[in-house]
């Protein structure tokens, strides 16, 4: 079975943005604001919403696809906490819908209705609907909410801690991915995503997160930003602080997924992160949507990079593509063997 | 000849952090002022103070050093432009004088007296002063004087125009370098001298910077931050952005140099980025000191990895370790044939 751990619902319908601008239009002017959080979307414009995914999926060798909110769209710089969780809570939905309409296609994670200077505890129910209600198997955690100032601190902070308890208790992964940038210095997808990544492992190396949650786990998109190929920095860097060795600091609750769009960097990927920690994914259809010239295939075709390492056997592959999202997602392993034993 | 472009002088004597911490002191309580900029460091103490540089670039078969002040010293964001100004003449000087000192093994690279919110241009006169006077080959650029809040404009904003005017005329490349972190988010050499080094990157593909200024030359730091490892992205961004092949929009003005401590990321770099591009350096001594218990050799001896990798021809690894820097830095290059001719 191939997983596909990072996909976000890039294609919604124009219904969503719509319903988006009336609501940060209501900002401005109060009579702008929409009437009704009801869309108004068609199930059947759900599933015609996702065609493409799903011919992607099915040309690609995939099964099935994580699914959340467009990452960029979550912007929880923009508004009001209120406005963060109205929309935040739609967003969900949707998704919900989608996986509820296509469940064989798509499994849901949510977005948080984070706020810039708002504790994440106040996340915790929506948190608790997506995951009891809603069905949702992971969230993404945003580490930078003020979209590219950092104004917020470090993942390692006690800030943070009541929504790890919670991300604990319910057995959900936490993706750390953050939106988009209102930072004219980071393009959104070519410099915050990957400067999150890497931000994010460095504050990890530097405090000591696991020991006070050792059943936490994050996901870090994009191939952990810049990690792997600064690999012997990392692990220089935390052997001058006198942290243990990665493996044993960090390696038993942080994954990497393999959204690196060239052979060159999966290949380096797989050499220096152990298999046990990498999770198929491609961010399809996100980031980078062109076909590369140099191969004729689509950039984020990335089964296609794992499927040409030679080094990995069969048995790593099929950890990479499902085993070990099994074990950062136990709850997507429970829907799973619930659906083989009822078929 | 094996050029090292990227070394920092962390091994100052006392009597320099002594002065630095009354100016600092000064700006709280204008009587702990310093009474004067002469620190009292005799040339003895100077050549003793690069003592490890010495034996290291012996050890590792270098021979020569591009030598820059500590790059978190700079610390832009600290005091006001006076500091900064006065901070940064100290600095340069006493580059300028191991230089002078060790004209063999170092060649003087300068700090810019940067402020946040300041504009670019009021560095010129020290950017003039460091290479006519102080005879430096190239120039250290904060693109974050804000020191990890990314508070001023893009590399390529007009607001940085009248200083890459005088770095053409004056024939010098900019190394694209933050200094000190003073986000709690973001650890210096962990994570913003690599988020920096990515996101000038991108912001070089969304503008058009060097039809500009097409003599201009940047040098990305720390292997070009998590560029290479995703150069798969950054190439299908540009294609998406509909900018030319990156060959053809940046790589005649971009260099990236060798500062990846392991040999899985120089391997890597070495396959994707061509090697015009690439400029041998160590960042020694500086962000990660240690010895890799995996190899037994120092994280830092670059030298090493270049080396090994088995894909590059001899020519290839000449270009690598001195006729790039030669061309990067036409400076340098102008200094060494002046001395080969004299000898």
């Amino acid at each position: 079975m191939i997983i596909d751990i990072h996909g976000h619902y890039t294609t919604e319908p124009p219904a969503l943005q719509q319903f988006r601008d009336k609501q940060l239009a209501g900002l401005a002017d109060a009579a702008r604001r929409p009437a009704s959080t009801e869309l108004g979307i068609s199930d059947e414009t759900l599933v015609k919403s996702v065609e493409t995914q799903l011919r992607l999926q099915k040309e690609r060798g995939g099964d099935l696809t994580v699914f959340s909110p467009r990452a960029s769209g979550m912007a929880h710089h923009v508004g009001s906490e209120a406005v963060s969780l109205e929309w935040t809570r739609i967003c969900n939905d949707l998704i919900h819908r989608i996986c509820r309409l296509l469940p064989d296609n798509f499994v849901g994670v949510g977005q948080l209705p984070q706020f810039p200077g708002v504790a994440p505890k106040n996340s915790i129910p929506e948190l608790e609907r997506m995951v009891k209600e809603l069905g949702f198997v992971g969230v993404n955690l945003n580490p930078d909410p003020s979209g590219g100032y950092w104004t917020d601190p470090p993942l390692t902070d006690r800030w943070w801690y009541p929504l790890y308890e919670k991300l604990c208790e319910l057995e959900v992964p936490a993706m750390i991915h953050v939106s988009s940038s209102c930072n004219p210095n980071f393009h959104a997808t070519g410099a915050h995503y990957i400067n999150a990544d890497t931000t994010a492992f460095m504050q990890l190396i530097q405090g000591n997160l696991f020991r006070d949650f050792p059943a936490l786990k994050f996901v870090i998109p994009h191939g952990g930003g810049a990690v792997p190929f600064h690999w012997g920095r990392y692990r220089g860097l935390a052997q001058e602080m006198k942290r243990p060795l990665l493996g044993e600091h960090l390696l038993k609750n942080v994954f990497f997924d393999t959204c690196v769009y060239h052979l060159p960097g999966i290949e380096l990927m797989t050499k220096v992160i152990p298999v046990d920690n990498i999770l198929f994914a491609s961010e399809m259809v996100g980031a980078v949507k062109g076909i590369d010239p140099e191969t004729g295939h689509y950039y984020d075709d990335t089964k296609r990079y794992i499927d040409q390492v030679k080094t990995l056997t069969d048995e790593q592959r099929r950890m990479i593509f499902e085993g070990n999202a099994r074990r950062a997602y136990p709850r997507l392993d429970r829907i799973l063997r619930t659906r083989k034993e009822r078929r």
